[in-house]
């Protein structure tokens, strides 16, 4: 079995103008998404950030790869690693340190990782949760992720989305009882960092009174300082399930950690085995988020799990913008992890377009289940919704998704870029 | 595929009367063999521990697997865990921690682990090494194991081996030249604690005259004190590539560490990932000793290698008495994984007997090589091989191997069991 044929497709969909830290959603998200093809033309799939810098590495190694075995990924990673150097002079989406260009080969890596897993899986015909290790739970809970928003983007570039705008706590409960409604989520995300600390306290404390029993979670993405964010766990302390990120640095987290009884979660200052060899000498974070795309693909996660159990932290997950062949790589991941037994993160209720044949993926009780009669991811390319989607990509004129700042002050010209900042 | 029946069958094949700190190896090594079949009739094959106490777990599980899965190693795992509790009035090998009762769960999951494991890729018709990540040397080098040794057993059970006394530098020299010009090992190593210390140095200046450009190692089995072992490190620094357990305790190696250059290597006190969370803190060993059969398996001696990848520890590969089953689980695990890249260390070369089909496994210039064409582990059972040696086990009236100081003092009466012993 070889590897004949690779293609990577770049793809634009809608995306709602959702608020964070750095500012709000550009009107598109962008992925790559991976195809592997083996000589029986079986294809294993993969998705990606779609920044031009991420794309270009991708479409740098593709060629490269033909010929091997999917199984060889021991050679796969030695032709990125020769391939691929990181390059800081790169965008990346400050949100999200685990796109940083010093990661370009990790996750170059694991988008490959991905899509020769999945072509394993399926010319064995088993689900890929198998190959990881077998399904320790059938269905995978995901937590709804809320965020403030407005209520459509500059210049309507499109029809506006269907969840209007929240910008007090009263909106986001509405919101919070729309997808649970529709997707039946039992825990739920506050995207923080936002809005002046006392309204984001001001939120969970309504979410909680309307949900009481959802586990909560804030994540103001690092744009506390300290004194903020001991503030803020005084508030919300026996009221959340975990604090993921609420000051910047390892070191800030360790400061904190000495003020608060709050366990905190990290997808900012804990992206890398390296910083978690820093975090097993400090404690400074006691739930790791994991992320495939950038932790190095689906088998070094396996060890990052291994290694949370090991040393004694839990393990979440954490979500970019994505399609469903991410959600689907997050799920037969999450259900082959014994412990990642919190609900993980993800962005994918708050779209309406995808690239996979049939419906878009369902929640049902807030998890997505394993269908173990379909083989490796268990979604195939719709290839007339990719074609879509690549022209979106060509038409919508973004080529990266950290102007988040820059479109910010479309809406409010005095948006301040100093973090933190509150 | 589903497991439809799982074989043990315990084994004893002849083992030469070499020495070591506990005191010589009894006439026979014990072993199980594991075959996992699924209804296609295709068999995966494991070997383990044959002592009463390991062979005892593997039988009382062995029904409880069927219908499972090979792919799920994730509930085989769980169904060892509620099975297997540690029994720690068990004996246990005390040259070997990694076979304590303790770690009964451990082990007993390793040795079935390998025959899922074999069982995946025979039925994909690709070698185990694939499975395992890819093939990054298809020929593993192995390391000569030299042994003081006795020139047969007492009372004669059967005839006598051909390799002779070796209780002299000279007679060692003599055995690793015949050792090396039969297999063509290009490093050596010497299983020392067994007589003065003064000796065993004169033994290492023997051969690293007689082989000057072989990497040479010592493992006094942690016989010697901390005075001992740092007056023989003086005499050895700049001629041993490491220095393997030469003292108890990690805290010992710890001490030892301060006053020597020499890596410091064990299999005797990291031999967990509970130990090597400790040995992160306290670097006492630098090179870490693998051994799939205590460190739970093939995936977990994975997660081993990628531990000691982030913490900079180097990796190699212990033995314990075994047949070819052992040696090719062994030699896959080592060619797909890209830092184990010391040479192994491997008992094979003194025995004759074995229970595999066709010629017992040959070393071409000290390495073991990865035929690709053949699936799995790239070995099947000889089953008239295999009813001899369990005859020979039924036959030879042991049950146990950790009698060697008993049967020591058979050869010298005034045999002390004090350890450390010089």
């Amino acid at each position: 079995m070889k590897i004949e044929q690779i293609r990577i497709t770049p793809v634009a969909f809608r995306d709602p103008p959702v608020l964070n830290a750095s500012g709000v959603h550009i009107p598109y998200a962008l992925r790559a998404v991976i195809e592997v093809e083996d000589s029986s033309g079986c294809i294993g799939l993969g998705e990606t950030y779609g920044d031009l810098p991420a794309l270009n590495n991708l479409i740098k190694v593709k060629d490269k790869l033909i010929g091997l075995s999917p199984y060889d990924i021991n050679a796969l990673h030695k032709i990125i690693k020769s391939e691929i150097k990181p390059d800081i002079s790169q965008g990346f989406a400050n949100l999200n340190p685990g796109t940083h260009a010093a990661k370009a080969a990790t996750n170059t890596f694991a988008a490959f990782e991905v899509a020769f897993l999945d072509l394993q899986a399926k010319a064995k015909s088993i689900p890929l949760a198998e190959l990881l290790g077998g399904i320790i739970r059938k269905k995978v809970p995901y937590s709804a992720y809320l965020f403030y928003k407005f209520k459509e983007h500059i210049n309507a570039p499109y029809e506006a989305d269907p969840w209007g705008e929240a910008l007090t706590p009263e909106q986001i409960v509405a919101q919070a009882t729309k997808m649970v409604s529709m997707h039946g989520f039992q825990s739920l995300k506050l995207k923080a960092g936002v809005l002046k600390p006392e309204i984001e306290i001001d939120t969970i404390l309504a979410l909680s009174k309307a949900f009481p029993k959802s586990p909560l979670r804030i994540d103001p993405n690092a744009n506390w300082s300290i004194k903020t964010a001991i503030n803020v766990a005084n508030k919300l302390d026996g009221v959340i399930e975990y604090y993921e990120d609420p000051v910047p640095t390892l070191k800030g987290m360790g400061e904190l950690r000495k003020n608060t009884n709050l366990k905190l979660a990290t997808n900012m200052v804990v992206t890398s085995f390296k910083e978690f060899k820093e975090n097993i000498f400090t404690n400074s974070s006691q739930v790791i988020l994991s992320d495939h795309h950038f932790w190095g693909g689906l088998l070094a996660t396996k060890h990052l799990a291994w290694m949370c159990d090991l040393f004694n932290f839990e393990l979440s997950m954490h979500s970019n913008s994505h399609m469903g062949i991410s959600l689907m790589a997050m799920t037969h991941l999450a259900a082959s992890t014994p412990n990642l037994d919190y609900a993980c993160d993800t962005h994918y209720p708050w779209y309406e377009e995808d690239v996979i044949q049939g419906d878009r993926i369902q929640f049902s009780k807030g998890a997505v289940s394993i269908d173990k009669s379909k083989p490796g991811l268990g979604v195939e390319l719709d290839y007339e919704k990719l074609e879509k989607l690549h022209q979106q990509y060509l038409e919508c004129g973004y080529k990266i998704t950290s102007e988040q700042g820059e479109y910010m002050r479309k809406f409010q010209p005095e948006f301040p870029f100093k973090k933190p900042r509150y």
